[in-house]
């Protein structure tokens, strides 16, 4: 049995407005609930229409219309997690990190924060203008990695000035990456996905990488650019090994 | 002004059963067209709000109104053309092909096809349960690299069993790309969302290439397939340079 205040709070966080306001987000389905509990992430309240495995868990059993009701999914999955958000924290790291300047667009912060997962990169930094890594969409599509993947917010322009390792950009111009020579411990700036990489943060690049374009008309769409991160992350992991 | 037949026409255009049925598709936004026309795709019929610039191209005038009752689109472009679809040739190819066993996702389609656009890949085999690459949402995601990419559906099996190239299939476990040697002349397979290569399709294949997990977590969802083809892609291209 939900309440009726229950429902309010749920439904309102799929508005980032209200993730910011009560510090909470909703994820949906077992699988991804389980490895967010896994990961330590603190489990606010939990619905389900079935008993959860976990016996840790406490669940609210639910019907699956009471589930339909809170779920931001068109077809609700069997159970609804509310989570407090992680502390952030701007870690002292090493290896790749990867930094978003205004990606907008919920499905290409999903795709990426996943390639990080795969690809070992445990710090993700976005641009206070990215999209929010807890927006149900997002949580979704990450199918888990959110669990593995610490997301920060920050002044991204400052975070860049503290920076003591090489600042790489992906950039239309610059050098081809696959000639280039990549370092182990660098840092990787993505831009939006019309404008690219902001003039403010270009100046802050220490090196810019290009992957080439093969095909010859001049109408070719520059690639998403979820699709050249994946490239240039792998183009850093074959160079480094790690 | 726009017939009551040719609405009906036009509308039904979103389903693959009338585009097979007539042989035509629609796309939207006066870019996309004008790449599609300039590529000799046929034009069928043109609906726009403005004259268009192209003067070789017939345009029916239109209100805002009426083009947003025939658009595909949440909100309408300021033109919609119709075109045939082209006829389907297997062409003698060289360099690399990609081929695509039961892709079902249309955005992963349209991704898949505007990096083959950027790679110079010029045609895109596809078993006959992929996703249709006239969907609408394909049209508008390929930002015009349909004009340049062509797209074949064929029974996948009969196709590999003619190939006279090796034929590398994307697998979880393989060769890891990083070490791998790759021709200048291959087919590159890549499985469906969930299952991956068929069992049929991999019983064909010559070789098998994984990208090796650098995350730990056996959680971990192996790479969006999209993502995974333009790790792939761009390794075939850095090995071959063509």
């Amino acid at each position: 049995m939900i309440s009726k205040g229950q429902i309010k709070l749920i439904t309102s966080l799929q508005q980032k407005k209200y993730r910011d306001k009560t510090g909470l987000f909703i994820a949906e389905g077992p699988k991804v609930i389980q490895e967010l509990v896994a990961s330590g992430v603190r489990l606010h309240s939990l619905f389900s229409t079935e008993t959860f495995e976990d016996a840790s868990v406490t669940t609210t059993i639910v019907t699956a219309a009471e589930l339909q009701k809170i779920s931001a999914l068109t077809t609700a999955n069997t159970a609804l997690a509310v989570f407090e958000k992680p502390e952030q924290t701007v870690p002292h790291y090493e290896g790749l990190t990867v930094a978003l300047d205004a990606i907008r667009d919920p499905g290409n912060l999903g795709t990426i924060i996943r390639l990080c997962d795969w690809f070992g990169i445990q710090h993700l930094i976005c641009s206070t203008d990215t999209a929010d890594c807890y927006n149900p969409k997002v949580v979704q599509a990450t199918m888990g990695s959110l669990a593995r993947v610490t997301v920060s917010y920050v002044d991204l322009k400052e975070f860049l000035q503290n920076a003591e390792v090489p600042i790489y950009g992906a950039m239309l111009q610059g050098t081809n990456v696959y000639t280039a020579q990549m370092p182990t411990n660098a840092i990787l700036v993505m831009g939006n996905e019309s404008r690219g990489v902001s003039e403010a943060i270009q100046q802050q690049l220490t090196h810019r990488l290009t992957i080439p374009q093969f095909g010859t008309s001049k109408d070719t769409e520059s690639l998403n650019v979820a699709t050249a991160t994946a490239i240039l992350v792998s183009e850093f992991r074959r160079a480094t090994g790690r």
